[in-house]
């Protein structure tokens, strides 16, 4: 095996060396660090199929620091997976397999996309969770079904994120046995040596949290990165932390170990010198079978497989696990959710959208078993939870309902990595201020085209007294922005419900989910507007037939009943106006153009109102409409005073449509 | 001192009980919890002055579980500052000086804005941070100057956030001997017992960061409470916790200890069995004077300013020490500004506005001693280091460059602290896509009307080979919807240096600089052009004066060049373009309706190309308008593929001209 190993492990260098050359970018010093650790991973440990990415019961490897792309590419390409040498040779290149950073979906073997460090320790926090749920929902007595483990890499960088705390306190409170994280210790980031900016004890950290550790692990010697992965993977229902000392740049005679080698090409001169170093004869992306054989996992992985899919085939919930894992809605979901939709017209309830959502979830964790809800702290705030629901305490011991404390980043990020992974329909709540703590784990969702559930509430002024620090203003907007993220904003319970319901459809667009603190009324549908509110943007109250519509009225969420009681007062005033409700610009966005147009005729001045910033509004009511908003900061006070004192009322939306008209 | 702190201890816990009751909103139960830790801190430790909450001299107190305010506010009204019972009666109501959460510049003696956990403790960090630096820089062998702590409390929210892990790591790094954070230990979040949630072993994750730890403080003993605040005074040269055992609600005889007295009112016949328990028979609102005694700072406070003031007047640099303090730019500052300008229009240099940056920090740290510098792990990249700065090591020794390690988020709450403790000017550099780790941080220096600086490189596509997790798309136009932040995106070394001026010169905003990975073209301008930059938006190339204006095109950074480009040949098909520069939306829509509408007349078709989200930009151009950018994630390829294979070329800008003219 040594031998073996080490030309295996080389052949991981020199791919990297040799791309991130020809790329003329990238980094090196990552894989060529972690290269012997990973050849030992993934040729002794690491359980897959390249013929079958997808499989379920497949182990999940999460390359955390991502910018160390090369060496993933590496892998997947040896160990047999459908990524050809000429995708390698592409490296960072248009359209190619292999962009800068590992990117889930595009490229087979990539379990989840990263970069953005920190977050791929998260969605692997996410990943082992959902396989502790599953087993402990689909394991019997005869079948063990769900029985995989998920492998990280992570470095310095993520170590130093916020969200690594996050994460790594509720990996152990969640007690994730299978959980194994590699951290690449090998002293250097991009500012220089990492003394002078990363002076924690990180095994005394994760001890704190009740992690094993195991220490001192020599990153380059095959044996002492055996035993460590074999201690590891011995489950002690505590995840499991080994720190390897590394260098970074192995093998490069004048750059290893220094911080040069982590995000530049070696240049020719030092590439040579590797070649000569690592005693590797070959061409640039020439591999000999030799270095290729340790890591094919063709046979072995097709093996694992099939005794897999035996246990499958014979498990009484087959159809099911197999469902859940595809992430397909039930057979007549669609005609439950019609009956749903109907009971809650019929109710017509004047409730805040917060306790809409709840009734939502009532409604649908009846017919779908694999919600897996939760809040940041704020269960009674976002009202997250549901009659039945059970909390999760150890993992081992099941349960759909997760309690994230006060931790919005990791709460998403941990979302995507059960999204990922695959068998639950993550969703979560808290204050919509503090989606900003989360933010770039929303649009790392959206990149990936993964399909969390954000319930995200207290949404403007109107949650009142808290102030300012609180009252988004300008969050709404700055969501809407994210490419593939559906926000909703509904305006009463009903359209809460729908848009519930288009959440749960969606296969590869996460969702916000944005709802009021205050109530809010319900308002009054014919059968063809409430079949409309699916579009995203519809005609909720139409202009008088009889004369010609003269102002549009734009409104979301809880600004939608100021539009239509201005739509009264309009009427007395003898203005004709027509009454728009837009809770989902993103899906408004894809109708066509016909639906479009005829809900925003040309030519009609519009008037937008919502509890937020303006400017973004000129998007539908143009340079000549108006917008009623706010474009400061809130104030703590009473809602109904705040909404007085910021002028976002009926009489202010009336006032702008007689503006527009040159009243 | 026992009785009289009983008192005052319960003096705070009715004011907090009586105005939350008041108001039927509000959190009493942390107040109660730590009022006895409150009372020995604030009668015996704390130095301050209530006559002059802005004395340089004093001891900073954050309150980092911001949702406590009501015991900062009884606090300050007892010690003696501008905060009367009127105030207190008024709490959560409109105008008020007693918001929902402690608001900074509102509320005299309120340190910073707090309510979004973990962020008060990483502001508490950068004042202490702050402290140490000018001690190192101002104090002498007679002149001890500069000699005061930072007081943290912390409740249970604030250290399960990430912003926790990543301040603390930093604090310890930094030697921050003079910061005592204290941990309200009472084990209850809103979710209810945090045990099912936060699991950490809190005193040994500290220790890990090199923190000395003072465990098992029960935080109802005077005594014992008092004996730690006397140990951890004691500078060994690292920041100190307290973990202090309380109970939530404490003197709610039925209430205490659960989570139910988390985040509402008692009601009134709790109130009323508060006040039995504590043996408290004054009406609301009414404390009489031996409650008050032990509090009360003015006399001491006075005192002990003026001691100060005799060292302050008596220092060779007191001058300089006052306009540090007072954030004012030195004399001649405008003069020298004007020369910078000046001299880098003649060098007419074609360089990435990154390095232009760099250039503009070179010039502005000769002139500006008080600029304090730094990047999440990001330098090299950055270009954030400048000839001659100095990194800080160990705070005590000084220095005026900041590694903050891959910490976005406390780097931009450390600064917000830095800032408001007053004598340095903080800039801090990250990738424009990190700037969404530090995002609510960001949103939390707008809204405190303070004044950091944010160095936000490798700002669109233009980044290339690191692909769509590092490539922003809609961050540009999600920080301008930011209220009160300055967002600059500088389309050549010029518009950098003006971007440098004028975030300097902001006194209540802070600026982000947003800077291009690769290189921009010099623009010429003549004298009037250049002056005009300052207006945030102006007419870069004007149209041919002997016809009819047809088309404006509205560019930014580096698409400005692109603007240019196409008028010629707009030209050159006979069509008289213009083009209008926009670095700064912010600063433009500041400039009076005149202004606005001479650079961008009423009635001409507008095109603007940005590489960045389109919608936004139809404030600019109207729904008849163009934008030319991009509204899907990037992809990972050389700069100047991704600028052809996504259409944003001067060629996308001449035809969409064309189009807007119905050509």
């Amino acid at each position: 095996m040594q031998h073996d190993l080490t030309l295996a492990a080389n052949a991981l260098r020199m791919l990297a060396v040799d791309a991130v050359q020809q790329a003329n970018s990238g980094h090196p010093g990552m894989p060529m660090g972690m290269a012997d650790i990973a050849a030992v991973l993934w040729s002794k440990h690491l359980r897959h199929n390249p013929a079958d990415p997808l499989w379920p019961g497949r182990d999940r490897f999460v390359l955390s620091n991502g910018h160390g792309s090369m060496l993933l590419y590496g892998l997947l390409h040896l160990s047999g997976y459908d990524l050809p040498i000429e995708e390698l040779k592409a490296f960072r290149q248009m359209h190619s397999k292999t962009p800068g950073h590992p990117e889930v979906g595009l490229t087979p073997g990539v379990e989840t996309t990263t970069g953005p460090l920190g977050q791929g320790l998260a969605n692997a926090v996410g990943m082992a969770l959902a396989e502790q749920l599953l087993a402990a929902e689909f394991n019997t007595a005869d079948h063990t079904l769900v029985d995989h483990r998920s492998f990280v890499f992570v470095g310095d960088g993520c170590l130093m994120e916020g969200i690594s705390h996050e994460a790594c306190s509720l990996a152990a409170t969640w007690g994730l046995g299978k959980l194994v994280v590699i951290y690449d210790d090998n002293g250097i980031s991009i500012d220089g040596d990492v003394k002078g900016w990363f002076g924690d004890d990180t095994p005394a950290r994760f001890e704190a949290y009740g992690w094993r550790v195991i220490r001192n692990v020599d990153g380059h010697d095959f044996a002492a990165i055996d035993a460590a992965l074999n201690a590891a993977t011995e489950n002690v229902g505590k995840p499991t932390l080994i720190c390897a000392k590394t260098q970074i740049g192995h093998g490069s005679p004048n750059k290893a170990g220094g911080h040069d080698v982590h995000g530049a090409p070696l240049g020719a001169a030092e590439v040579a010198a590797v070649r000569e170093a690592l005693n590797w004869p070959h061409a640039p992306f020439v591999v000999p079978d030799e270095a290729r054989a340790p890591l094919d996992a063709r046979e072995r992985g097709a093996a694992a497989q099939r005794e897999w899919e035996a246990v499958l085939a014979s498990h009484p919930r087959a159809e099911e696990f197999t469902r859940r894992m595809r992430g397909e809605l039930p057979a007549g979901f669609d005609e439950q959710a019609a009956t749903q939709l109907n009971a809650t017209v019929a109710k017509a309830e004047t409730i805040a959208s917060r306790k809409a959502s709840q009734n939502s979830i009532n409604l649908l964790a009846a017919e779908l078993p694999e919600l897996l809800g939760g809040s940041a702290d704020l269960a009674p705030s976002n009202l997250t939870q549901w009659k039945g629901c059970r909390s999760v305490e150890k993992a081992t011991a099941g349960g759909n309902y997760l309690h994230y404390g006060v931790r919005e980043f990791a709460m998403v990020a941990i979302q995507t990595g059960i999204a990922l992974h695959g068998g639950y329909r993550p969703f979560g709540g808290t204050f919509l201020m503090f989606s900003e703590y989360a933010r770039n784990g929303i649009r790392m969702a959206a990149l990936m085209r993964t399909n969390p559930i954000y319930v995200f509430t207290h949404d403007s002024i109107g949650l009142g007294e808290d102030g300012p620090t609180h009252q988004p203003v300008e969050q709404v907007a700055t969501l809407r922005l994210v490419p593939n993220l559906d926000l909703w904003r509904p305006g009463d319970a009903v359209e809460t419900l729908v848009a519930w319901q288009t959440a749960v459809r969606h296969r590869n667009t996460p969702t916000a989910l944005v709802l009021s603190r205050q109530n809010l009324p319900h308002q009054a549908r014919d059968e063809q507007t409430l079949a409309d509110i699916q579009r995203g943007g519809y005609v909720l109250m139409r202009e008088a037939a009889d004369k010609p519509l003269q102002v549009v009225l734009i409104a979301t969420g809880s600004e939608l009943d100021l539009a239509v009681q201005a739509q009264r007062q309009l009427a007395d005033k003898g203005v004709n106006a027509r009454v728009v409700s837009l809770p989902s610009c993103f899906t408004f966005e894809q109708q066509d153009a016909a639906w479009r147009r005829s809900v925003l005729p040309a030519g009609v001045p519009r008037v937008a109102v919502e509890a937020g910033v303006t400017a973004p509004w000129r998007q539908y009511v143009g340079l000549e409409g108006a917008v009623v908003g706010i474009d400061t900061f809130g104030e703590s006070a009473p809602a109904a005073a705040l909404y007085a004192h910021f002028g976002i009322t009926v009489q202010a939306v009336v006032a702008a449509s007689l503006r527009c008209l040159g009243g």
